[in-house]
């Protein structure tokens, strides 16, 4: 119980910084950079700066870890692997657009495009990532991938996606550090430059701060072994001692998979009459 | 032997990519920013970029996984534990002198400081590892520290050492994004901007790619269960056999703190002759 308070006060901590962020972008491209259109101007860059925070770090950032919701704990292991992938193919669109945002406008105003760090490191986490959705998809959800492959793309699959999340979070922070210099600069219609801390100034770095602060909250979670949704385990009615040897359904490979991170292996009782809904991979 | 290799593999990947930035760093500020020295100028601000790459990145990743070199594992904990905390405070060292040379810069051109996002976020990382050297000192090497807040704070302390690390590495991301664009902006006395790519730009990127790609790989080497150092296990030599219950001179206290991370406790034996030298904590 104690275990289950603290997931649940740093799931709300995480929460609350993962809105604080979305709103935090939201008012900056609102009220200090003149709102959100389709134009291929500043307008439309705004979408950038709001789909990258909402995608890929907030939607990116709860997607690494809601198998760890112990409310998902009674749903099936395909149904999460499901909403898992639905969460990161949002993202995925939403991080599309928000790139067609930018180059629209670079394009329109014939900025060079791919120049900055910033850009470097952003492209490559966009492309590691659908990479990693491929062959997330590809080696977890198609039924005929053999057992030995899942289980040795495991412990890769859930390092690239906290190291994926981590480069987001760089990318995001270069981001902001380049958009403010490049607005608050003396000689744009700006009264004061980055340097002497207007209030938008203070805003965009607390928004930093935020997205900052949100990614140690997920990667607490995320790596936090006994947090991790239980191993499911098959066993008879006639034995339900708890730790109890595995059933023959079960095999050391999956075993090995799920514990890819942590090398221990704690087991949940599941009837029999359930496994059908609950057949792991 | 097939781990060994693979862990040689890393740690010699993760060698290439810290020997890369220090040397990128050093050609940046040498070829193309006037070299180094001590002028309360733009070389002394060069000393900046050269400290924190070898300090707050290179020698503090390798002072992360120093525990995990193999061939370090004959060597005593109280041994590691003075080489662990001597690294760190050659860090904090050279942080200190870099801080001072940006200040000292920062005043003598009547540039603000601390208003960046960059500033924000490297002196709460500078600050947080100070407190977390403090804290190491106090609660692992000190002898009177009970045990059960060495376990209660180990998971901490190695999340906070990691997690730290990244900060340090999203400062250096943007920290290299605003000395670019800063440097290399039409107006100053430079053939091409930024936005143009002139050679400069693409080294300095480089950089930022090098010290992403060390830390992928000082993370990767750091969370793999499999390459920590063995848990020390004090036997008599009567009862030499493998995984074999633990001797009364390793409480269970220990044990949950050296497997803080990861749960699950690989045992290595050690003679009784031995002992003196390799009392834990």
């Amino acid at each position: 119980m104690e275990k289950f308070r603290q997931f649940v006060a740093f799931l709300l901590a995480a929460l609350l910084m993962g809105i604080l962020s979305i709103v935090t972008v939201l008012i900056w491209v609102l009220n200090w950079r003149g709102g959100l259109a389709w134009d291929a101007g500043l307008l439309e860059f705004n979408w950038h700066p709001v789909l990258s925070t909402t995608g890929f770090i907030v939607l990116n950032g709860f997607a690494l870890i809601i198998y760890r919701l112990p409310w998902t704990w009674n749903l099936s292991k395909p149904l999460m692997k499901n909403i898992h992938a639905f969460l990161n193919i949002t993202t995925f669109t939403l991080m599309v657009i928000s790139l067609v945002a930018v180059f629209d406008f670079h394009n329109s105003k014939k900025i060079p495009n791919m120049y900055s760090l910033h850009s470097w490191v952003g492209l490559a986490a966009i492309i590691m990532y659908t990479l990693q959705i491929v062959l997330g998809l590809c080696i977890f959800l198609l039924p005929f991938t053999p057992m030995y492959i899942k289980t040795f793309y495991m412990s890769i699959h859930v390092f690239a996606g906290l190291f994926i999340f981590g480069m987001g979070i760089i990318a995001a922070e270069m981001g902001i550090t380049e958009k403010l210099i490049f607005t608050l600069r003396s000689g744009s219609n700006v009264t004061l430059s980055y340097s002497q801390s207007p209030p938008e100034a203070i805003l965009v770095n607390a928004l930093g701060i935020f997205i900052l602060v949100f990614g140690g909250y997920i990667f607490w979670i995320a790596t936090q072994p006994e947090w991790k949704r239980p191993l499911e385990q098959v066993t008879d009615n006639t034995n339900t001692e708890e730790g109890s040897t595995l059933n023959k359904t079960n095999t050391s490979a999956e075993i090995g998979m799920d514990c890819a991170l942590e090398n221990t292996p704690r087991l949940r009782q599941i009837n029999l009459d359930d496994v059908d809904q609950r057949a792991t991979f």
